[in-house]
């Protein structure tokens, strides 16, 4: 297949609907004028449709000509690398975008995403709140004094961090008055607007199909 | 400061040595023949001394001309893109290394590190031990069938996951052969001893300044 194609499931319950990880992807695709079309795998024979493409059984993954990447984080560095609507050319703000990918990837969801996995499995109490407590207190005060994390500018960290942010468990998850404006900040650009919406489009159709068979 | 310089704690209890992460970047500046510096930060003073450059007050951070990169993640691809020693200049080789890069920060460390928090804590029961399995099982059936994880020959992904592998809490974590063997065969690399010498040489010398003083 020639060109960008985002590899998502064909159908997933309301719960993960709008924070399927595909929208990174879109909304990179979409910030940078990149067209793209979406693929779909079957959710219902996930453990083999998935796994042929993503040895962790995870969406999304990216192809691009003869390229195939899955790991969000790493197709949306391949997108970066290919527009500078997403990542300065410049080597220092290069720099910092990759810093702040990997921070989001690393040092924020290395910590919320476990947390939150607990948290949803009822563990009590749950034992990393006190470690996500110190990392979103620090990036708190990186967003207390920047409006953007990278080069002075929107960068696919924004992007990517937001996302990171925005899941609602993790915005109740105490008051971070910078943190909260961040991710509305962030989440108010068209562009994750229309990924937003394609994404929750993308997944009514199929439950209209659903419905008809 | 012109060249590579990677910055790290003057001094670490025993626990940690031989684990600190600017062992990553050591290692993949031996395998490149990159030359490079260490450079400390103070471990008494540290939630000002590294904080001052590290937002989430972690080691290591490096310097390479104007760049100052934190995130040993982030230090590891720019590493590699200055060297075919580390990824391959083909554009699928290197799709390759950035997704196994990825994949280890992001699907891997992300699982792991948590639960080893967990452990450490005394958490009980370990609510992340069957996630943990089913990720480590997974990367299991990977390497099963390949000797390294791209482009069919050692890259900065296999440094990579090798040092997220390594820790000896995971090793024991169940009998996962291939695994094990990868673990082996990674490590066994001169550049790999060289590297953690140098992390062990760096902070023995440290115990023997603060002997003096």
């Amino acid at each position: 297949m020639s060109g960008i194609t985002i590899w998502t499931l064909d159908w997933v319950p309301q719960g993960p609907r709008g924070f399927v990880r595909d929208l990174r992807l879109r909304w990179a695709c979409e910030e940078a004028g990149l067209p793209y079309e979406v693929a779909t795998v079957r959710f219902q024979d996930r453990e083999t449709s998935v796994l042929a493409h993503q040895p962790f059984g995870q969406v999304p993954f990216l192809s691009d000509g003869e390229i195939e990447l899955f790991e969000s984080g790493a197709g949306l560095l391949h997108l970066a690398r290919k527009s500078e609507a997403l990542m300065p050319r410049d080597p220092v703000g290069e720099a910092e975008t990759l810093q702040w990918i990997v921070a989001a990837l690393n040092s924020i969801e290395m910590v919320s995403v476990p947390w939150w996995y607990l948290d949803m499995t009822g563990a009590s109490p749950n034992g990393l709140t006190d470690w996500l407590a110190s990392r979103m207190d620090r990036l708190e005060r990186v967003l207390e004094s920047r409006e953007w994390l990278a080069a002075d500018r929107f960068t696919a960290a924004d992007l990517l961090m937001a996302d990171v942010l925005r899941v609602p468990q993790l915005r109740a998850f105490g008051e971070r008055p910078a943190s909260e404006s961040y991710v509305a900040r962030v989440t108010a650009r068209p562009a994750f607007a229309k990924a937003h919406a394609d994404q929750l489009a993308h997944f009514a159709r199929a439950d209209e199909a659903r419905a008809r068979s």
